[in-house]
């Protein structure tokens, strides 16, 4: 029996306007392109200014209200027809990587924001208000750490710890969030954070999953926990021309059967399990010197925490037991346990692709998200999209059109069903 | 039956003062100290320029003629008694490595002129004069290339083909030269090389071979050869938490397998081969990125030309069949082949070592010195000393004294047999 929230959900979702979304988008990326389709948009850097100010222009053109917080998260509300309700809030980020695309963060923002203009568009009433959030610095390029605004937001970090920081570029944060508030002078500070009935994030994929399984929507259950290792391997310098190979401590040997022997012990015939050596320097890094050093940085995840603290905690002595002629050291240097999503939220996703006759795939987020830290306060969720070839933190980064809609009007359907029509039952 | 030679070569290295070698030895090596042990002088700057300003003081105060040539090797010459004859030269280089020792280089240059010393206070006559040489920029750190100097005087390089190359820090290498050439005013200039009748050159080995034997001479047959392979590995950067391992293209990976299967081609029983991964790339280098690519640098070194031929030719196809999932590049970016000094040079030097009863080990140098080229152009031979736990190119570089003075011992006694004691046929 379709309720008020489905027939709304439906209409929303219909009066997504894949040319409108698409243009948008198009437009957006060129906030801080460098050419090739890529962006540089810096977390509160001249440009994402730029596109800050684009969005409370926008909003404010369509006669939506705009808020910023503290650190800058920048709200724009769409009033429900309960003054009092707790806003049900989705949104991504619009800061980019140096060498970024156009839709990482920016596809979650842009799409929300269709959303509300096909809310608008269907005539859709919700009791609850809905807002639409781009959190301040996701990708923690110029200053740390990166979910900065989600943290502060959700109150894992306390921005007057972080305040007096540096970015890369010598600016404080609070220098840099003083210039992002101005920036936006037609929002209102809301200095203190309202209760939130629910928060949906939609996103890339970044991933190759859903493009090679042909599968328009992910609905992300969780996300997968994480451990990073640094590995130092210490052994002697020494002159590759004159030194005969049982007298060196060559670090890079010793790092290399240092990998094999993570590679067996991290071996996944499911392939869930992610083992990956991102990070390798050696000293003094020279063609004609045995190397003296190695550092590796190691980046180890899996949704299931106790694989995870298995194979996690036992990095250290397979490392060391490896090693035949260098001392090595071993540090886990960050360390996030799995997360897994708001059963009703996942409900409510999974509910509006039936709605609409999208195909749809359950599955776990291998990268980081701003939901991450909302779970911790509100029932929370995401929904991803395909992008070709799983690529994302590059100017090739590309999704279509038609995949950009379908995201978009999951989102309008599931922000429907949180908010509430007008004519459900409270 | 001992010949005039002899007799001198046994009073020259009698007259070795080692209190006064050493002393020298580590007052040289406070021109450029950069503490423990250390030293910095870049070839051609001002405290390698102070060390020219040293040397060529010394030898005014001894009498000594001094030259300089047009690539600013600086030669300190002590006359024989037949003014026609051509030169026995000998020294090394007094410039190092930004973080240098005390004894690459200079060790040759400063016991080369404790010999001439020896040689006027047992009062030898040589037939032939002998020259003291340093040559310019051997380590080819602020210019390149290396062994500059001597690969101009033995016309392997022509330095009008280099003379506007500019230097790390911008300067060109004229305007470096000029510097050096104004820096001893008390240097004849002497445009054209002379004929030379023979080179040798002390050095400390810079390798274990000797320490760990105990021998204290080392008599050099020869240096080995080497060639240098850059080998790119390309393969696809990917997010490390959203992208299954059977999706990768990690070029870290293949990489791995690429050395793994190269350690096992050039293994070598009789550990003479020498098979060396100093330089190892990833990009982006960031630990939570699939490494899009992979840059290593080989150096591979054998003395015996077929060996080296053959193991170096297969290097090639053996990392393409080892990489699996990505595109794999070799090129061979510098070959020099293996190079044996001259037999009557070997003879002469062992000879001395019989003479003067230390003990001497005939071996193959696994570095490249100025002898190199100088043994194109006329018979040419090396004295190798040990030096701790073969470390060179550090700060940690160290000599004993007595090490340094049977090295000066053997050397001075080589060269009176070289340049011919008066009172010999000539």
């Amino acid at each position: 029996m379709a309720t008020y929230s489905d027939l709304d959900g439906i209409a929303a979702a219909a009066a997504i306007d894949e040319a409108r979304l698409w243009s948008h988008l198009v437009g957006f990326g060129e906030i801080g392109g460098i050419g090739g389709g890529g962006v540089c948009r810096l977390a509160l850097g001249e440009e994402e200014l730029a596109a800050r100010r684009h969005i409370a222009s926008w909003a404010q053109s369509r006669g939506y209200r705009v808020f910023v917080d503290p650190v800058a998260n920048l709200f724009v509300r769409r009033e429900g027809t309960d003054p009092g309700a707790a806003p049900v809030i989705t949104g991504s980020h619009i800061d980019t990587q140096p060498q970024g695309g156009r839709f990482d963060g920016a596809y979650g923002v842009i799409a929300a924001l269709e959303a509300l203009a096909a809310l608008d568009g269907a005539s859709v009433k919700t009791r609850r208000p809905i807002e639409v959030v781009a959190w301040t610095n996701e990708e923690g390029v110029r200053f740390t750490p990166g979910a900065m605004g989600s943290m502060v937001f959700s109150g894992a970090l306390a921005l007057s710890d972080i305040a007096g920081r540096r970015g890369s570029d010598g600016v404080t944060l609070s220098a840099a969030l003083a210039s992002a508030l101005a920036a936006t002078p037609q929002a209102t500070f809301r200095p203190t954070v309202p209760p939130i009935a629910a928060y949906v994030e939609a996103h890339i994929e970044q991933g190759p999953e859903l493009e090679a399984r042909g599968i328009p929507i992910g609905i992300v259950e969780g996300i997968q926990g994480v451990r990073w290792f640094d590995i130092e391997v210490s052994g002697s310098g020494a002159h590759a021309g004159t030194t005969p190979l049982s007298r060196r401590r060559d670090a890079f040997q010793d790092a290399l059967r240092i990998v094999s022997a993570l590679n067996d012990w991290t071996s996944d015939r499911g392939d869930v399990l992610r083992f990956t050596v991102g990070r390798f320097d050696l000293t003094p890094n020279s063609r004609n010197t045995v190397p003296a050093r190695a550092s590796l940085g190691i980046d180890l995840r899996h949704p299931d925490a106790n694989v995870l603290r298995e194979k996690g905690d036992r990095i250290a002595a397979i490392a060391a037991a490896a090693a035949r002629y260098c001392a090595v050291s071993v540090r886990e240097v960050f360390t996030k346990a799995p997360a897994s999503f708001d059963a009703a939220v996942i409900g409510t996703i999974e509910a509006a692709t039936r709605l609409l006759r999208i195909p749809a795939l359950r599955m776990s987020s291998g990268a980081f998200h701003d939901a991450l830290f909302l779970n911790d306060v509100c029932p929370a969720g995401m929904i991803f999209i395909p992008c070709e070839a799983g690529i994302s933190h590059d100017p090739a980064e590309s999704i279509t059109s038609v995949q950009a809609a379908a995201g978009a009007r999951v989102l309008a359907a599931t922000l429907v069903a949180l908010a509430g029509a007008d004519g459900d039952v409270r």
